[in-house]
């Protein structure tokens, strides 16, 4: 291959994030644009593939191209790779396409051997300050390049050691110490890996590329590619750079910082540094950094050079930017710059801020903000008037905003097994630290707190990166984890034990606080009516009470999708009234129930059309089988072995025992060997008409009631589970007749329409057929993705829906956004179709589908006229509407030309 | 509306079957070749319509074109309705456009009054004959035109009349006794409907047409439309046409005749015919008549008058012809022609035969047989060797071919309700004589035995049109209902004793009988070479085992279609193997089970190759969920709980709970809600790819062995449940390595092929992305059918299918024959995206329907390759195919047109 393996940082640009990583590009862009950047070059993502290809091995002909490279680095420097005098040392980096912070591997002060050592401690006259970067390069290295923990390194010899000479800080260190315990490190690898530590500073830098090519492959990069989207086969570049030291005395620090708060989104410069550390110091959160402000009083001339190139950086890339920058001997180098990560509520703001300083359009704040960044801004808070009486553990840092409420767990395995995609408990995460070996435990849980770390800890950024509530650094916290529990001001937490975190406060409160939904204004009242004038599709919502119709609302849905009417029988009062109707072989009887339902579900609908005030309300009628309301087969087995045992001896048990085997025969006869598949739905109402009629009685009979007041109503009746039209045919023409015959009853016209559900693939095949009769379409598109697949959705997630997305069978899980090549196939088909014979058919969707950003845009492109989904996620659709409007645009824009 | 309504036997033709019914333009057409039929016109189907559209009311104006169709008949008879000289009287018989025998109404003798009884003593000078006439009139006009069964005539006035005065046969009643009998049957009607039983002969007519037409919607006639998927739109015709009497006198008499045997097909006339009787005495059994070879020596130049009726009608025809016929005073008068219902193999022989006569050509004759007439023909029969020793309990008349052995049951319902779409027993009715009333019992027996009644009984007719074996008139049982038993010869035999009928030679065995499957030569033999000259689409079989193999290879299968491979799991030796392959967690057990497993699958595959020597083989790798294979959930909650009552009062039941609650445990955890989406097919091997690589080993292996032998094997190995391509992938690329290891090993080259099933509709979708890795597709039509209507089977044939095809919201149940309309439209989509993707891909079907006629016709006309059914339905299906090439060769001659 012809293609060039190695760029100079003064070859790149910001465009070449393909080939060059993000991070490499950035650092080109950077250097060209004239900001103080250490000189290096990127290895390319290529390259990246070119290795893996071979087998894991560098290809010939690189090592010359690196050589090169390093030669005008050195030329620059004016220092020599392996020199004995001012000898040149190199960071080596990892940086993909998409930032993967942590993720992959890192080595520092890489060039230094016996013979640099000598020359660096003869040029800096500081010895401590040599070893201290020795012991640090041995340590990453080996971990690194030979797989030895750094926690071998770190726990059992460096912290034995203080400990032994009676060291409280690594400050207290001397220069012979250091030079003991990089000893004792460099035996340690000869001890392991059986070979001596490599000093030819080529040969350390050969391995160090492979190894951080090899890191691309490591688990927790491949958990986070997973969990981000991040493709498999882009690849790594690699970032070889000189080395500048924010560790070669007082007048030297490092720091990381944002241009704008990342939490807040508030217009000012947010960060913080440490003097006299490396840069891992910061991001571990091993010490405690002080926040950039201070900087201006230290050194304002520094600052108000670090505040310009901040300034330069925004207006150049038009974003927040996230920075890292070392200060060596009184002189400012930027190491690293890219968008910054950001909550939500500061995305918002910062994109609404950005169209006001004129410097995006609204077009660009719309595209800016993710479904995920909304789903943070609409996180609960803590209710301030059950605040009083909480019991105050302790307070952290503010690192990720929202409250949270969970039982405590200590490691990242229980959480992932009892919280989100386990067992579904609400779960919260308390470690001393986290690390990226605790990402899936932090996704599965409610909410982190941390005893140790800062703002821009590995827990801070993950979790605001996911949208999960986060108090880190909170010292007061002694977490043992080994007995499951955390001590705090006299009080011992459990494992299992509730607590509430405030992330947006830092407070950390004892028990189960009250939590409320949060208010929504000002920056993400702006972004949503931009959103608004920009979006074609509507946004409805799924709401089975008036609560959460009215939540919706509030959210700026347009009418109920879904209006489930089942949900309603399961309500305490109702119950028997259902089972009585299901078990009785009375028709006077089973009448009775139906008439006491009716007036139940009458005033649910009432209530529904009233909190929706005139907006379009679509009620689906029934739709599980109706051994769901029936007691447990099991559970009747049980008791029945139990009865036919002892009524063997106790006659008494006797009439109990054929009554409960009444029961079970009932149950059994009724039981389906694939109830998603039996009798239910349309289904149902055709073999027992009776309870649809009384649930179209109860819709028309509130809809007419209310007409009468004056209020609009404009209910859409859905029928559901629809295989061929005659389905529909034969049961509409039944509710049509109960129709009208209630509005004559009433005296009063009521608008109403009778649709279907399009759930089954045959319903999608046959949509021409079935618009005949149906006069709207609602893609129930969880049926729809099961039937499509053959998933039954219950079965598949615990069993190998898993294991197919981390295998890549299936990108994603198709219950969670859409399958375009086939459900989405069929919904694409059933809309034409059904345009086709009925034209301008309404077409929706009330699908869980329905408030997934990707999917809400594929609706937007196969011509639905409206999404629905939960109330939380209406603003999330609205947005992702208006970003499918925005495509379009660009689209028909690029195609104009 | 100017349609004409009446149409004059003169103005019809044979093609007008639509409008005139099959018997109106048989009729018209028998008038125009000049064949001595009765005077009379038709009342079309298109009436029918109106007096159903019109609210059950005749159209105004239908009565004056009768009265000019009446006038015409009375000028060609010289007689005058209800003239008081004589008299013209009229039948008036059903006729839709599809023969449904006995399902409508019929009246006699309808004109009769007291005028017009006198004037006929008058002229025929017969009393008896008169007012025999007169109490059949009243009969059957009082059961069509009022509804007073003719069961409170018959039995309780006509047979009571008949003992009082001692009357053994009807023919002992005198002109008196049958005045006295009719005066009684007209005091009756007048108690039942409080009117005078109608002397108008024109109110007589008008009342009986639309009796006749009301009869279109009666139980029966609903219920064999259904069966025949006749459509109910259609409606029925009334014939009116002039009586001519067979009982007025021993010069008189009536019968019926095929122009064949229908039931051996056999060329030579066949029928039975009474002296001095009407019509219904013949159909119904009541009297035993007599063969029509008898007519030869009691009337030749009638008998050759006969002869040549029918060979003028055959040759006309160019079929074999259902006659009716009446002698009236020595005058043959014809009142009946259709297409004779005859047996599987009579349909073959007399279309093979017509061909060497030059009646017709070869393809018509290929389309003259139906798959049910070659599922008769291969009917099993009884083991001649177990005859010998077999208890003869009578014999009766063979009046449907074909063995049959079952429970004896003595009633319809209970038919219906224990046999074939019922609890799936056999069972065998058992009746004295069957009626309209017992059909949907006959259907769920596997045979029928009648205690009266001859060949063209309704018994007999009915169970050779469906192909049921059937003994009639076996005169020796006392069939006694009520107390469910029959009594012959000294033995008694109960309701669920087990008896063999035999069709063919009427014979009735107690006890179960050995049953072996038919020949197939002869005229079978021709015609199937024929169909396999004809047939594009090739047929292949699934098949288990060698005997089913070696069975399907005598049947003409070219090949497996589906071998299932974990039928063999269940076999005793195995199952504890596979039991404690899924249970244990040590892998090393494990791969002791799977090689245990490999040697009884390798045998099973050399048996399976050797047995097809050379022809295709197709094996699906293991496809239900494990779960299957291990001991019942409910057992063990039984077996559970009642040892946890035991253990607490004997501690020696602790280690047997403990044991079955681990068991438990591990049952639960695979337990699924609905399996038949769950954890199977090709998921199960990406979860546990242990068990199909041993299965690809087994069949690798097996391959390699006869291929040295020199005995040609092509295995096509077939991947089934294939959602997504990536699933293939995935095994795919594991099981080509197994494949390529085994013939390294055996040093065998082996022709092999890896395809999938295509029984998802997911899989249909991206079928063209599928064809890129599968070098085969089968569709499996039982699972697609099940996911594209969201139906699953178990579950929707008992609990709303039937229904679904009662109602005709289905056409027919799609599991028996393909949806063209959603599965079917997939099935094609999946052939064209395939084949567009890899050219020639080759397409099978697997499923059931690939031995349903339709389906097969359908599977030819979307480009399949091949179909696979059962063994026993191969030549069902190589008919099927020759069918659709012909249909496809006739559509070509029309195009070219």
């Amino acid at each position: 291959m012809s293609q060039k393996r190695v760029f100079l940082f003064r070859e790149g640009n910001a465009t070449m994030r393909d080939l060059l990583g993000g991070k490499g590009a950035n650092l080109a862009e950077m250097t060209n644009i004239g900001l103080p950047v250490p000189p290096g070059f990127t290895i390319t993502t290529a390259v990246c593939g070119e290795y893996y290809q071979a087998g894991k091995a560098l290809p010939h002909g690189l090592l010359d191209d690196m050589k090169s490279a390093v030669a005008e680095v050195e030329q620059i420097t004016g220092r020599r790779l392996g020199g004995s005098e001012k000898p040149l040392l190199f960071s080596v980096r990892s940086g993909a396409k998409f930032s993967m912070p942590g993720m992959m591997d890192t080595v520092l002060n890489l060039g230094l051997n016996p013979q640099t050592l000598e020359a660096m401690v003869k040029e800096t006259g500081d010895e401590r300050f040599v070893y201290d970067s020795y012991r640090r390069f041995i340590m990453m290295f080996s971990d690194v390049a030979f797989g030895i923990p750094k926690h071998d390194f770190d726990n059992e010899i460096f912290q034995v050691f203080k400990y032994k000479v009676g060291a409280k800080s690594d400050l207290d260190l001397t220069a012979e110490h250091l030079k003991e315990i990089s000893a004792q490190f460099l035996a340690h690898v000869k001890a392991e890996v059986g070979r001596d530590f490599p000093t030819d500073p080529w040969e350390q830098l050969q391995l160090a590329v492979e190894a951080v090519f090899r890191s691309w492959n490591n688990d927790r990069a491949i958990f986070y590619r997973r969990t981000e989207k991040i493709p498999d086969e882009i690849g790594t570049a690699v970032n070889i750079q000189a080395m500048v030291f924010g560790n070669a005395g007082d007048d030297c620090g490092t720091g990381v910082a944002f241009t704008r708060d990342p939490s807040t989104g508030e217009k000012s410069l947010f960060g913080e540094y440490l003097m006299n550390a490396q840069g891992e110091d910061v991001v571990a959160g091993v010490r405690t950094p002080v926040p950039i402000s201070t900087l201006q009083k230290q050194n304002e001339s520094i600052y108000n050079e670090f505040v310009s190139v901040c300034n330069k950086l925004e207006s150049h890339y038009k974003d927040m930017q996230d920075l890292e920058f070392t200060i060596e001997h009184g002189k400012l180098y930027m190491l690293q710059c890219r968008s910054g990560k950001r909550t939500g509520p500061a995305a918002v703001r910062i994109a609404v801020e950005m169209v006001g300083e004129g410097l995006i359009s609204k077009d660009e704040a719309i595209n800016r903000v993710t479904g995920s960044h909304l789903d943070q801004l609409l996180h609960p808070r803590i209710n301030p008037d059950s605040i009083p009486s909480a019991i105050l553990l302790a307070k952290g840092l503010a690192a990720s905003p929202g409250a949270a409420v969970g039982k405590v767990v200590f490691d990242a395995d229980t959480a992932a097994d009892k919280g989100k995609g386990g067992n579904g408990d609400q779960v919260i995460l308390v470690r001393d630290e986290t690390n990226p070996d605790d990402v899936h435990g932090m996704l599965a849980a409610q909410g982190v707190l941390t005893a140790r770390g800062g703002k821009t800890s590995h827990a801070a950024v993950v979790a605001r990166g996911f949208g999960i509530p986060c108090v880190a650094g909170a010292e007061a916290l002694e977490v043992n984890a080994t007995n499951r529990q955390f001590h705090v001001e006299g009080h011992t937490v459990k494992e299992g034990d509730i607590i509430t975190l405030d992330g947006s406060t830092g407070n950390i409160y004892f028990g189960k606080l009250d939590l409320i939904a949060p208010e929504v204004s000002g920056a993400f009242g702006d972004l949503m009516s931009w959103a608004d004038e920009t979006r074609r599709l509507r946004v409805r919502t799924n709401a089975d009470n008036p609560q959460d119709a009215q939540q919706a609302l509030e959210f700026g849905a347009e009418g109920i999708g879904l209006c489930r009417t089942e949900h309603m029988f399961f309500d305490k009062e109702r119950l028997p009234l259902v089972q009585e109707m299901i078990l009785t072989k009375d028709q006077g009887i089973r009448d009775k129930c139906l008439a006491s339902l009716l007036e139940f579900q009458q005033n649910d609908f009432e209530g529904i059309f009233r909190a929706m005030g005139g907006k379009p309300v679509t009620i689906r009628l029934i739709d599980p089988p109706l051994h769901e309301f029936l007691p447990s087969h099991e559970e009747l087995i049980r008791e029945t072995t139990e009865l036919q045992i002892k009524s063997s001896t106790n006659p008494h048990t006797l009439a109990k025992l054929n009554e409960k085997l009444k029961l079970l025969a009932e149950v059994e006869s009724m039981k389906e060997s694939n109830p998603m598949m039996g009798l239910r739905g349309v289904r149902l109402s055709i073999i027992m008409p009776g309870i649809v009629v009384m649930q179209t009685r109860a819709i028309l009979q509130a809809a007419a009631k209310l007409t009468k007041e004056g209020i609009a109503v404009y209910p859409e009746i859905m029928i559901p589970l629809i295989s061929t039209v005659n389905e529909l045919k034969v049961v509409q023409s039944l509710l049509e007749d109960t129709a009208k015959k209630v509005m004559a009853e009433h005296g009063t016209a009521v608008s109403y329409q009778f649709g279907t559900m399009i759930e089954i693939p045959r319903a999608a095949l046959t949509a021409g057929e079935i618009a005949e009769y149906a006069q709207f379409f609602s893609f129930g598109t969880n049926d729809l993705t099961q039937m499509t697949f053959g998933f039954s959705r219950d079965d598949a997630e615990g069993k190998f829906l898993t294991q197919y997305v981390d295998q890549k069978i299936l990108p994603t899980n198709p219950f969670e956004s859409i399958d375009q090549a086939g459900v989405g196939r069929l919904m694409k088909l059933a809309v034409q179709e059904g345009r086709a014979s009925r034209e301008g058919l309404k077409c929706g969707i009330c699908g869980e589908h329905g408030g997934d950003p990707e999917s809400v845009i594929f609706c937007h492109q196969i011509g639905l006229d409206y999404v629905s989904c939960s109330p939380f996620r209406v603003p999330i659709a609205r947005l992702a509407a208006a970003q499918a409007a925005i495509r379009d645009r660009m689209t028909v824009t690029t195609a104009d030309k």
